[in-house]
């Protein structure tokens, strides 16, 4: 008799964007008219830069040729790209990678969720509250669940504090998703300082980094001294170039970063990703890798920064209006995401006053864990005029 | 302390394709004039067909401009090509599908792999022998080593056996990777009641199936009653429509297609498959889909047709050349793969054979399994031209 993975049975099936919805669609079915603007769902708005686009139709046309036509590439992505990303995501910032601990995939959703494949069952696992729900998913999938919290509050600056349980894999996603907020290099470095007394793994989730703006924030791990030994980091495209519908994302695995069996013999996990990877994978579309490389042009640095720049004005817009109504605003200087402190502890409640009195869509803070109650999330994807619009309407 | 998932040490490495590469590379330094015919592995050769090539520029256009820029889709593929596949695919075979059983995603290595995600520890797996290495790879670094084999010889016609253990799990691959032969209706109607007596589940893997010309070769397994209960498809365009760079496939998983848990209790795969994508996918590329879309208009299907039977027609060059010169040999009708019985038992011998008397690189079927002993696997990706030269040569 076939047997199911009874953990799948263990998940809190998560009903927050399905309430979300239901709750929009039950207002506007009874209010058809109301102008509704979305700031929940943190997903892209402006189309891809010229460069991609450019990038993608040559990269069809080869197809199109049996001269230049590609099929099978490497499971871990073009050196093309790879090399771009060495020299101008690290080596400008100081940290050395060669292009075989840099994997291309096609999501950082795909890749925090799949890294659970080479970790053993007996890990305990510490994520922060609020927390995106993925890395508790995966771990309860795959029959772990040991999992520590570690509560980002305005009470602790949104620093996360060290786990009092011994530990094994931190999750810690900064830029933060949902609040927003930075940790600066020290205490970043607090982290890699534990993992390296305590032989633990990070998984640094650097999706947000492209929306880094001050200085002593580190955009990647590896700036932290140390790191490369107890961390893999996770880098996406998704929302730097828009490329949420388009797929490209990578993830780096330095050969030094290390695991042990029961035994305490040490494993280069570089090594093990690459097998799960070449396994279970069978690389990105040629097209988008292409796409992923014309980032890396002058004129495709200059068009993401372009819109990156058009969603920190938007977040900035959104935090200057907020505070000048008084409301207490965290976040949206170094990410796109601005999380707001709601006047009464109930996050639902202010959804539905947002929703109803302003038409304006949020995420409730609840939906990300037990921390997140008396906040909501309010996202900088909106176009400029709507929101502007929705600063004016609180 | 980190630990790692240990059953990753268990895995043996594939020297298959790596051992190929240090021989070709070998013989290659030495008669650096040497025209080599590669017909080892299974990549396609031929372009794009137009239909794919228009639409991926339509779309890429459409990703340029705001009004038409896409974000996050469903992470279960586009309705437009679930549509597609539920109407063309399947529909014309009588075949009942809803658009809810049909999961697009990157491809048939991903989705034959990942499956193992929502299946218990405490399966017995049986697998063709000889066999496509991911379906073993997978399951071991699962945790599941309790394997049985079948073999698929000339013998019994490869046609496998039904295992004598009691299995909950059986990988079908037909037409088969790498014996190119075929299961006829009645002979896979022999593992669907297996199935159904045993409540057992059947993974398979159709991504061939555009290859078959004979009548009487079941397309899809749910052209047998009673197989939506039991079987998982996964089929690809990989092959079909050379997409092996492009990569999209997609995986069916019927709504009364069930596991259990250890008090028997039945459950819907199709929920945890879903539940499984939702969590760890973000969905197929929009560009590729539509790409996939435009092979089931009617110009997208005669131009993979055309693609098609140009490989058809290179296996039958293979096929009568090689029995012509006296070999035996199985497979390329219903396959781009021919397995050559070798004059002598030693499949590595005569890979070797080929290579240096013939310049001409096959694999050797050894690399499949214990039983693939004594076969050679040809491919027909090769062009028209130098599939006749090879034959020439022999």
């Amino acid at each position: 008799m076939i047997q199911i993975n009874e953990n799948f049975t263990k998940l809190s099936e998560s009903y927050l964007f399905t309430e979300i919805a239901r709750r929009v669609k039950a207002y506007t079915s009874e209010n058809p008219n109301a102008d509704i603007i979305k700031m929940g769902i943190g997903d892209v708005t402006l189309p891809l830069p010229k460069a991609c686009i450019e990038a993608m139709h040559k990269a069809v046309d080869e197809m199109a040729v049996k001269e230049t036509f590609r099929g099978y590439g490497p499971e871990q992505g073009y050196e093309f790209l790879q090399e771009k990303i060495r020299d101008f995501d690290f080596a400008t910032r100081g940290v050395t990678l060669s292009n075989d601990e840099i994997f291309i995939s096609d999501g950082a959703k795909s890749d925090t969720g799949n890294i659970t494949d080479i970790l053993g069952s007996g890990n305990t696992i510490a994520v922060t509250d609020p927390v995106y729900p993925v890395y508790v998913d995966t771990n309860v999938m795959a029959g772990r669940q040991n999992i520590v919290y570690m509560p980002v509050t305005k009470e602790n600056g949104f620093v996360p504090e060290l786990p009092k349980e011994d530990v094994s894999v931190l999750y810690l996603c900064f830029p933060n998703n949902p609040t927003g907020t930075v940790l600066k290099k020290d205490e970043l470095k607090v982290f890699v300082d534990y993992a390296l007394k305590h032989k633990a793994l990070i998984l640094f989730d650097a999706a947000y980094e492209a929306f880094i703006t001050e200085d002593n924030v580190p955009h990647s791990i590896y700036e932290i001294e140390g790191a490369k030994e107890v961390a893999i980091e996770f880098r996406s495209y998704s929302k730097t170039a828009g490329f949420t519908g388009t797929r490209c994302s990578y993830t780096v695995v330095p050969k030094e970063c290390t695991g042990y069996d029961k035994n305490g013999k040490a494993f280069s996990l570089n090594h093990f990703w690459k097998r799960r990877q070449c396994t279970k994978f069978n690389g990105t579309p040629y097209i988008i890798q292409r796409a992923a490389e014309a980032i890396y042009t002058p004129e495709g640095s200059s068009q993401v920064m372009e819109i990156i720049n058009y969603y920190l004005n938007n977040a900035k817009i959104i935090r200057e209006g907020l505070t000048k109504k008084g409301f207490e605003v965290f976040g949206g200087v170094n990410s796109p995401y601005i999380w707001l402190k709601t006047p009464e502890k109930d996050s639902w409640k202010f959804f539905d006053y947002l929703l109803k009195e302003k038409n304006i869509v949020t995420t409730p803070g609840a939906g990300f864990g037990k921390s997140g109650e008396g906040y909501i999330r309010l996202t900088a994807f909106n176009t400029k005029e709507k929101t502007i619009e929705a600063m004016e309407r609180i």
